[in-house]
């Protein structure tokens, strides 16, 4: 079996450290892959610190994966040796239920194989003895169906945060059908914030992010955003209120989401991409001009495939800083920090091989 | 002008009383109309007490008016003398907003003027120094453009609550355009409960009652329902875990919206249409199978008229107790109790002319 080197966390108090993990051989309709560069998402830190539950260990977090194709399984068709592909947030899901055969894999009603931290499957049902290990490694084998084109025409370290932060931005933009004049707003300036705003620009949306304080003013102007609005200043919520057809709310820390809704037109759309602490909801809040509060997670394998396309033909790609693997634990405290603009990317070439 | 007798609450502590109101003498757009019944909402009792705030006396509360057209104004085309009328939640708008052209005219951008505990206007303003007179009285005057014809075929005072509840359940019901053969749950069996389990099974769907006990089981099969979860027992969350594509939660009291989420399918909603305090809601419960959480509120003149028409179409109507005016008092005292199937409707030819 490909026997690779990889960073994990052995438990949910310990550093990330070098490691070794069992890739399968690839079966016939698996590709292996050289992993190129690998995100680093504020979800990996979550579940390294098991702050949401259920995290296993050892793990090896991981899932905005590129790299190139070194081998493939005797019946692959979709890919060839050589070419340069994606791997997002998961690598399997059940392939029978409705979910499943909508496309949208993300919600598989058996629940979908996640790329770390999950599981692989015996068919249907999750192996609960076979846990998945991510991107922050040198090899990964991966089903040919949930592996995805990279497009020529964006550099690879700015492509690797499209599989996460991208298509969870990508999907409820496209899902709320935002069209040329539409206006949107980014709430929360952050990894997912900043592809927010470049993708709701690049469909022609009129963008405002939102943000507490003054200090991302430039940066929102200069990622494309047409305003900004500080909402430390209370006044805002009046000022602006039923402004946006679509809000994409990307803060994690909890916060009034009544404030928030206030800002939607009729039968606008505030879609929650982060999952804060729970905070009261008043009904009074939707009702007013008939709003909706959503939720939105990644998306599926073909809408992942689309937004890459997009994403090559737009030129649109993330803002990222390029990290040797062994910075990662820094690169962690920096992001608790907010000190990133917009993503860590590793260098899985600073992987050693020995 | 034309004096009216009615019943108003002089204050937020005051029991209904007799009382006179002045209706303005048609003018060349208005209708007048003698009142035949007029139901009695729960939301009545809400501004009588002022709960809601901002409630203005004396309050001649009832905007689910039934009536016969007896006067018209030189410019009416809409209505005949004799036709039978209806009056719901709002008399005027300000018809120039994007909600009034789009036809839904209870979003007013410059607030509708409502039936009762509302404002006459002075053009696209509201006028403060005119308040509005409800239902409970003998005689209204309106607006052709916010009458509504009342079709032939169902009992008239069974048609007076189809103004407010009918509406309230059939708008959510259209906007998400429910379905022969699609799992739609009504959250409560009161006065909108039992109009969503009519209207919902009207138009092909399976309905499923809940309710926190099992003691309107009978009646929720006897008005139509499919089938009937009493949700005191917590366990009935998993078992109906994603079940249901549209829930219309018609509930007043606070309750938690995350374990009623939890109901809905994949890209499902739940529409709130009471006004409980503010409750905590986990993004989670709406990111997980990409769930909605939505606000309706009444609905527009068309959709209204629409409305009355699918009912006699359908032969869809309230159940109700007819009760006479003088008995109002202790109506809203067995509605506290929830001691009403479903609506108590006034024959306001028991009120005193005199």
């Amino acid at each position: 079996m490909p026997r690779t080197p990889a960073y994990a966390a052995v438990s949910a108090r310990s550093a990330l450290a070098p490691f070794w993990v069992e890739r399968r051989e690839p079966g016939p309709d698996d590709v292996l892959i050289d992993i190129l560069y690998c995100g680093v998402c504020h979800s990996d830190i979550h579940q390294v610190r098991d702050e949401w539950g259920g995290s296993t260990f050892p793990m090896v977090p991981g899932h905005e994966i590129v790299g190139r194709v070194v081998k493939i399984g005797t019946q692959v068709t979709r890919f060839r040796m050589g070419d340069t592909v994606g791997v997002g947030c998961f690598v399997d899901s059940c392939r029978h239920c409705q979910a499943c055969a909508a496309g949208e894999e993300q919600f598989c009603e058996h629940g979908m194989s996640a790329t770390y931290n999950g599981f692989e499957r015996n068919g249907i049902e999750l192996d609960r003895s076979r846990p998945t290990y991510g991107g922050y490694s040198g090899r990964i084998t991966v089903d040919q169906h949930y592996v995805l084109h990279v497009p020529a025409g964006i550099p690879l370290e700015r492509t690797a945060p499209l599989l996460c932060a991208g298509i969870t931005t990508y999907s409820p933009l496209r899902h709320y059908a935002v069209k040329a004049g539409d206006q949107v707003a980014i709430v929360g300036l952050g990894g997912l914030g900043h592809m927010g705003v470049k993708l709701a620009k690049a469909m022609g949306a009129q963008v405002t992010v939102l943000s507490h304080s003054t200090s991302k003013h430039d940066d929102a102007l200069h990622l494309g955003a047409d305003d900004f609005i500080a909402t430390g200043d209370a006044d805002v919520f009046n000022t602006h209120a039923g402004r946006f057809d679509l809000i994409l709310d990307t803060v994690s820390a909890p916060h009034d989401y009544n404030a928030y809704l206030s800002l939607l037109s009729l039968d606008g759309t505030m879609v929650l991409l982060g999952l804060p602490d729970p905070t009261p909801l008043a009904a009074g809040s939707l009702i007013r001009r008939r709003r909706r509060l959503a939720g939105s997670m990644i998306g599926g394998i073909r809408q992942t495939q689309e937004m890459l396309d997009f994403c090559a033909g737009h030129g649109v790609a993330a803002d990222v800083e390029v990290i040797d693997i062994a910075q990662i634990n820094t690169a962690y405290q920096r992001m608790l920090q907010g000190d990133v603009r917009y993503r860590f990317v590793i260098d899985l070439a600073t992987l050693q091989d020995d």
